[in-house]
C-alpha cells in the first residue's frame, strides 16, 4: 500500500486553469507568486506533507493523543518532530501576512498546501487550521499590544491558537454560553467557566497555547449580543515576552471519539484554582460573535478543504488496493485468467466516482480561495465587494457540500476494499472515521444549510445567487466547440435550470414568509447546489483541457476530460432528482408526532 | 438514553397490512401462527431483545471478543449467559423446522425475531444468523447420518454453526479457493488450508461448533465446479454423541476491525497439525457452490436484515437524544426559550428520512420474507415457483439496498446528535461501525448489483420484474381514494414508469451484448429499484392505515401516513434522478487510464 503523494498535476492544472493563478498574482502584494515560483513550491510542499506527515497517519490514529498523569497532553510519537520541521519550513505560514512573519502567498496557494496537509494527516492539520483562525481574529480585532505580543508566533506556528466556543449547554446556539470574565483594574479580565469540544485544547508541539475564549461580562445582555472575546494564553508572558506563569485553568478530559485520534479534543476548565484565567479582551466587549465568524468564515472553507482532502487520500488507498488486489475474472471477456480488480466495472464506477467528486470538489477549493483573495485583496472596490459576496454565498456550500461527499466518498474507500476495508490495518476505515466529523464542527451542515436559505440566498435580493447562476451558463456556449462534451452540455444545461427554478422557488416561498417550506427545502438544495456548482467547474475544466495547455501531458488532459464527462454524465443528473425534494414543502415535518 | 425498545405497533402492523400473516398463517404448517398467537411472540420477543440483549451492545463494543493464550476467543462479559437465555427461550430456533426441533413459526415471523436481536446488539445477532446458515445447508444437502447427528443441536442452537468460504485469495471470487480435503478409508476426508474473515469462527458459547467448509478433493476441476463442502466440528462426536477429541485446526488470530468488535472474525488453520481436519462431505463431490448458495440466500436476506435493524435503532437512539437536547430557538417563532432540538425543522427532516427508509426497508424484509414462505409452503407448485422467482429478483435488492441505506442513516443519526454523536460514549457512532461492514460481506453490493442485472433482470425474459412492475402499479388506483395521497401517487406513478423504462434499457443492452453498459449500469439501477419498491410498500402501508384496523390507535395510523407521505413526496422522487445515471453507458470507465 503506497501512502498519500499529492496528485501534483492535478493541482497545478486547477489552480491555473480553473482557479487562475497568474491573474491572482497580479493583485497588490501577490506579485512573488508567479505560477513557475508557486510550482516549484507546491513541489516542495508535497514531498514534505508525503514524506514527513503522511507516514505518521496511522500511527497516530492507533495510538492517540492522550492526557497524562500531569494533566498534560501528551501527542503520538513523532508529531513533536514533524511539527518541528513544519514550523522551521514555514508551512505553517505559507500564506500568513508577510507582515507578521508569514509567507505572504495567496490563500489560492495556502489552500493548496492546506489539503496536502489534510489529506496527509487529518488530525495533525487541525492544530494548525485553528492557529489560522486565532490569526485571523487577533490580526483583525485585536489592540496594537495584543498583535505586537502575540501574532508573529501565532503565525509562524512558534504557539499555537484554539477556539473556545462551545459549552455543555451551548453548542450550535453559542448564544446560550454562560463562561464569566469579570474585568480587573489593570484591564485585564478573570475567566471562570467549563468549555467542551476544544480542538487541541493541549498539547506538547508548542510552547505557548493561546485560547480565544468566548465569555460574558457581568452585565451583558443575554443571547449572542452579550458575548466578548478573550485571548488567554496557557502560560502569562514574563517581561521579556517568553511563557512564564502557567494560567488558572485545566484540562479535565480529552474525548474519546470516533476518529482524529490524535487530535485532542478537551475539556477545560477556566478558573479552577478559585482565582480565575487570566484573558486580555479581543476588539471590544460585546463583539465577541462577530470576532468570532471572522475565525470560523475562514474555518469553514478549512473544513470543507477536509471533505476534499479524505476524498483525494480514500481515492489514492482505493485505487492502489485495486490495481494490486489480484481477484476474480473480467465478465464477458475470452480470459480465464484473474485479473486486478481494477478491470471490474463496478470497481471503476467507485473509482471514478470519487475521483469526479474529489477534482470537483479541488475546482471548487480553489475558486473559493481566489474570491478570498480577490475580496481582500483586490485594487477596485467594486471587485472586493462583489468577490465578497460571492465568498460569502459561496462558503456554506464548500462546508456542507464537500464534507458530505467526503464521507461518503471515504465510505466508498471502504467499499473498493471489500473485506479488507473493515480491517482497520488498510487505513481505509480510519478514512471514513476521520471524515465524519466534517459535517459536524464548525457550523452543522443543516446550519450550513440554513444559512444559505435564509441568508445568503435572499441577499441582494437574490441577484448574488443570480449572477452565480448566470455565469454558469457561460461555459455551455465554449462546450459547443467539441463534441464529446455534448451528453454532458445537455446534462448541464438542465441542470442549470433545475437549480434556477428551486432557487426562485425557495425565494417566493422566504417573501410568502412559508418559513417552514424553506427550511425543509435547505438541505437538499444545498446538495443541488454543490452538485451543479461541480458540473459548472468541471465542465470548465474539461474545456480548459481541450484547449491543452502546454505544461500538462496529453495523457493527464485526455483523463481530465474523461473524468469530467463522468462527473456530467452520471454524477450531475442527481441534482435535478431533487427538485421534487426541495419543493416537498414542510408540512409533513410539522405534522408529523414523533413521539406519539 | 433510553436504550433499544422495538417498536412493536410497527412489527404488526407491517407484518400483517403489507405483508399479510393471516394468510401466511393459512399455509400448510403453519396453521398454529396465527395473528393474534404471533402477538403474543413478539411481545415476548421484544421483552427479551431489550432486557437481555440490548443492554449488552455498548459493553460489547468496547470489550470485544479476544483471542486468549490459549487459541481460544472469549467473549465479553454477559454474553455466555445471555445466549443461554436466548437458546432456552427457543428464540434461536423460533423459525426452525419442528420435526428438528425447531418453533415451526413463519419465516416471516422470523425475520421480526431476527430484526430484534440485530437492532438489539447486531455484533451478538451474527452468530445465530451463521448457525441458520449451516442449518438450511445440512438440512437441504447433508445425508440422514450427519442430520442425525448435526441438525437439532444447531436448530436449538445448543451448537453453533459458521460459514468458512473465503481465503486469502479468494474473497468474491470464491472459486479461486485452494484448501484441500483428502478421502479417508473410513468415508471422511482430511482438511488443510487457510480460512479468512470466519465471523464467530470461535466462541465459548456453545460445547461444540460446526464449520462449513468449502475446499477442493485432489483431482477436483478448476474453479467454482470443483468446490465441495464439509462439516468439521470443532469436537468430534465420542461413541455418546457428545464432544469429545478437538478437531485439528487452529485459531491464528482475529481482525481488528471496524466495528461489530462483539463478533470474533477469525482466520482458521486447517490442518495445522499434520494429520488434517477431519470432515464430513454434505451432499455430493463438487457440490459445494450450489450447496453454499443455499446457506447464502438465506444470509443476503439476513444481511439485508442488518440494514434495516441498525437504521431502526441509530433512528431511536437519535429521536431520544434530539427530544432531552435543549438548543437554540424555533427560527421564526416568537418565544425566546429554547426548545428540544426535535423542534427544528432539519432535524425533524433527518429524524422522519431515518423513520421512512426504516419502514420502507420493514416492509420489504417482511414481504421478502412472506414471499419466501409462499415458496416453500404454497400448496400449489405454481405459486411455489413464481414465489421462488420473486424472491430470487429480491434477494439481491433486500441485500445491497437495505444495506446501503443501513450506513446512510446510521450516519445520519451521528449527524442528529451533532458534536455528541462524534463521542464513542452516546452509541451513535457505534451504529455507523457496526453497519459498515454489511454492503460488504455476503457477496460485496456491486456483486448484487451484477447479480440483478445479469441474471434476475433477464430471467424469463423479463417476465419476472415486469410482473412485479405491474403488481406495482395495482396500488395507484386505490391511493385515487384519498386525496392527501394524490402527491404521493403522482410521484410513485413517474417513479414506476422511470423503473420500466431503465429496466427496457438494460433489457435492451443485454441483448445486444453491450455488457459494459449494462453493468455500469447496475449499481444506480438497484438503488433505483429498490427506492422505487420502498415508494410501493409505504403507499401499501397508507392505503391500509387509511382502511384503519381496528387493532391499532388513531395516532399511530395518523403518523404511519405522514411517514409514507414522506417517503413518496421527499425521498421517492430523486429514484428518477438516477435514470440519466443509469443510461450513462459504460465507455467512459473503459477508457479512462487511473494509471497515467
Amino acid at each position: 500500500m503506497t501512502a498519500y503523494v499529492p496528485r501534483l498535476e492535478d493541482h497545478n492544472f486547477t489552480l491555473n486553469h480553473v482557479a487562475d493563478l497568474e491573474q491572482i498574482s497580479k493583485l497588490n502584494g501577490y506579485q512573488h507568486a508567479d505560477p513557475d515560483t508557486v510550482t516549484t513550491i507546491l513541489d516542495e510542499a508535497a514531498r514534505f506533507f508525503s514524506e514527513v506527515m503522511a507516514p505518521l497517519n496511522r500511527s497516530g490514529d492507533e495510538t492517540g493523543s492522550k492526557l497524562g498523569a500531569d494533566g498534560q497532553v501528551v501527542t503520538p510519537e513523532g508529531f513533536k518532530e514533524a511539527y518541528q520541521k513544519f514550523v522551521e519550513a514555514g508551512w505553517s505560514a505559507a500564506h500568513m501576512p508577510a507582515e507578521w512573519g508569514g509567507g505572504g502567498l495567496p490563500y489560492a496557494v495556502g489552500v493548496v498546501i492546506e489539503e496536502m496537509f489534510k489529506s496527509a494527516n487529518l488530525a495533525f492539520s487541525l492544530c494548525p487550521l485553528l492557529t489560522h483562525g486565532a490569526v485571523e481574529a487577533v490580526k483583525q480585532h485585536a489592540s496594537d499590544e495584543l498583535k505586537e505580543t502575540y501574532l508573529e508566533k501565532l503565525v509562524t506556528g512558534e504557539w499555537a491558537g484554539t477556539m473556545n466556543l462551545t459549552e455543555p449547554g451551548a453548542g450550535s446556539d453559542v448564544g446560550a454560553l454562560t463562561t464569566k470574565a469579570v474585568k480587573q483594574d489593570d484591564g485585564s479580565y478573570r475567566i471562570f467557566g467549563t468549555k467542551i469540544f476544544i480542538t487541541w485544547g493541549d498539547q506538547d508541539l508548542t510552547d505557548n497555547i493561546i485560547h480565544l475564549v468566548l465569555a460574558r461580562t457581568p452585565d451583558a445582555p443575554p443571547g449572542t449580543r452579550g458575548i466578548s472575546m478573550f485571548l488567554v494564553p496557557k502560560f502569562l508572558l514574563d517581561d521579556a515576552g517568553e511563557p512564564g506563569e502557567r494560567n488558572d485553568y485545566k484540562i479535565v478530559s480529552i474525548e474519546h471519539k470516533l476518529g482524529i485520534h490524535a487530535s485532542p479534543t478537551c475539556v477545560i476548565s477556566f478558573g479552577d484554582g478559585g482565582e480565575g484565567a487570566t484573558g486580555y479582551l479581543v476588539g471590544e466587549e460585546m463583539q465577541g460573535m462577530r470576532n468570532m465568524f471572522t475565525m470560523m468564515n475562514a474555518a469553514r472553507i478549512g473544513v470543507g478543504m477536509e471533505g476534499l482532502a479524505i476524498s483525494e487520500a480514500a481515492y489514492q488507498r482505493a485505487l492502489s488496493y485495486a490495481t494490486e488486489r489480484i481477484q476474480g475474472r473480467p465478465i464477458g471477456g475470452d480470459t480465464t485468467d484473474s485479473v486486478a480488480i481494477v478491470e471490474h466495472p463496478d470497481v471503476r464506477r467507485m473509482l471514478l466516482t470519487m475521483r469526479a467528486y474529489t477534482e470537483a470538489m479541488r475546482c471548487l477549493l480553489y475558486i473559493t480561495a481566489e474570491i478570498a483573495d480577490f475580496a481582500t485583496h483586490a485594487d477596485d472596490e467594486s471587485v472586493r465587494a462583489s468577490s465578497m459576496e460571492r465568498l460569502s454565498l459561496l462558503t456554506p456550500i464548500v462546508k456542507a457540500w464537500s464534507t458530505d461527499i467526503g464521507v461518503e466518498m471515504a465510505s466508498m474507500g471502504v467499499q473498493v476494499h471489500g473485506g479488507m476495508g473493515y480491517v482497520e490495518e488498510t487505513g481505509a476505515a480510519q478514512y471514513l472515521r476521520d471524515s465524519r466529523i466534517a459535517p459536524i464542527y464548525e457550523g452543522t451542515n443543516g446550519i450550513q444549510a440554513i444559512d444559505l436559505v435564509l441568508r445568503k440566498l435572499p441577499a441582494e435580493n437574490g441577484a448574488v445567487v443570480s449572477a452565480l447562476i448566470t455565469e454558469m451558463t457561460e461555459v455551455l456556449t465554449k462546450m459547443n466547440d467539441y463534441d464529446d462534451l455534448g451528453p454532458f452540455r445537455d446534462e448541464l444545461t438542465t441542470a442549470i435550470q433545475g437549480l434556477a427554478d428551486t432557487s426562485t422557488w425557495i425565494g417566493e416561498r422566504l417573501r410568502e414568509r412559508d418559513l417552514d417550506s424553506a427550511l425543509a427545502a435547505a438541505t437538499p438544495y444545498l446538495r443541488q447546489f454543490g452538485t451543479v456548482i461541480g458540473g459548472w467547474l468541471m465542465a470548465r475544466a474539461a474545456v480548459a483541457a481541450k484547449a491543452e495547455p502546454a505544461e500538462h501531458h496529453e495523457e493527464f488532459l485526455k483523463n481530465k476530460v474523461l473524468t469530467a464527462r463522468f462527473y456530467g454524465e452520471h454524477l450531475l443528473p442527481t441534482a435535478n432528482g431533487l427538485i421534487s425534494t426541495v419543493k416537498a414543502g414542510g408540512s409533513l415535518l410539522e405534522e408529523i408526532d414523533f413521539e406519539a
